[in-house]
């Protein structure tokens, strides 16, 4: 991470804390030492206005296939960096990230491998991508473009949408998990600015309270 | 390594033999077991047309500094893959190359890190140089180029002339090993031809035998 400038370290329960101590860091101590723990990926990604996954799948039934990482999808997220925080999310070295993780990204991304062997090291994924980023030429913060929302903005906006999809009998029972991911997504592609989500959550809310206020009557 | 194409693995005085039965290496298990020992950097890359090495120093007393690893490098390196094998060399993750490592190599490469780390993990410097490799359009192999002289042939020529300086009174006494490296360079940078370094090296045969006979004299 410290070798292409990365110096924030989220961690989403850690399967143990011995990390800490790693001796092998050299030159990043501090990242450990530093890293942030959080109980889920919302929470991890809540401050931050594009969230990237990262997976090796190709042929995962995805809506939206992943970007290939080369200079194009960099330079879309050295531009996010100009005007906010980044989150670029990497799953556990046996199992990847999980269709659940990827309903918090905004979009995936893949590292083009030869088919022959698409399952990559994590640290070294971690690096590959580092290294295309600081490859790229870093943007400057755009002074017109309007604030836009952060993760966690978007996340108030789908708990919301959700409520009110299941009291108003959209969620049928046993599709919840389906149809939560659905509407994250849904929200997530809207790119909204930060003042259209406060605009949208106050709308979501008010369904919601006129839902719940019905079912009490 | 088998993310991005390469399947020959080969260790020179590897300090322990572990790394055959290694069980994270997810789909390469073949290039552990395939992978060749050498006691030598010269043997290892004997059959090699072009010896790349790799350095995360960049203030040290080189002649030549090392090429930044961009699409520059990448190109030249696979230029050279079309017509022949191509050496990329990788020190020990603690010490790196040595500058007897360095004089194998026809010129250096480094990978563009910050400042605050510039040293980097073995593995994931070695990800980080074959995707940018892999990144880079392969070249196809070029026709009319003549074939380059292998490293073993240079090899063969650098201990000739060597053997020339020393027994010539060029090399004085406690200058062998700093001579030995200037000579390898200064052969290196020839980038000869195959069928040039053949005839070099039966010039500078000749010669040494004419020591030889003089000595006898």
């Amino acid at each position: 991470m410290t070798n292409f400038g990365a110096h924030r370290l989220r961690l989403v329960n850690p399967y143990k804390l011995a990390f800490r101590e790693a001796r092998s860091a050299v030159g990043a101590s501090h990242v450990l030492k530093d890293a942030e723990e959080f109980k889920t990926v919302a929470d991890a990604v809540g401050d931050c206005s594009l969230v990237v996954g990262t997976t090796a799948v190709r042929d995962r039934t995805l809506q939206h296939p992943p970007k290939k990482l080369n200079e194009n999808s960099a330079q879309e997220i050295n531009a996010a960096l100009a005007d906010g925080f980044v989150a670029i999310l990497f799953g556990s070295e046996k199992i990847g990230l999980t269709n659940d993780d990827f309903s918090h990204c905004h979009w995936l991304m893949t590292i083009p491998t030869h088919k022959t062997n698409i399952s990559m090291n994590l640290g070294q994924s971690v690096a590959v991508c580092l290294y295309e980023f600081a490859r790229s030429p870093a943007a400057e913060p755009s002074a017109e473009k309007a604030e836009l929302a952060t993760a966690a903005q978007t996340e108030q906006i789908t708990e919301c949408l959700f409520d009110a999809l299941r009291m108003s009998g959209y969620v049928k029972p046993g599709t919840d998990e389906m149809f939560e991911k659905k509407a994250r997504q849904l929200i997530l592609r809207m790119n909204l600015e930060a003042y259209d989500a406060k605009l949208l959550l106050g709308m979501v809310r008010q369904i919601v309270w006129k839902l719940k206020h019905e079912d009490k009557s």
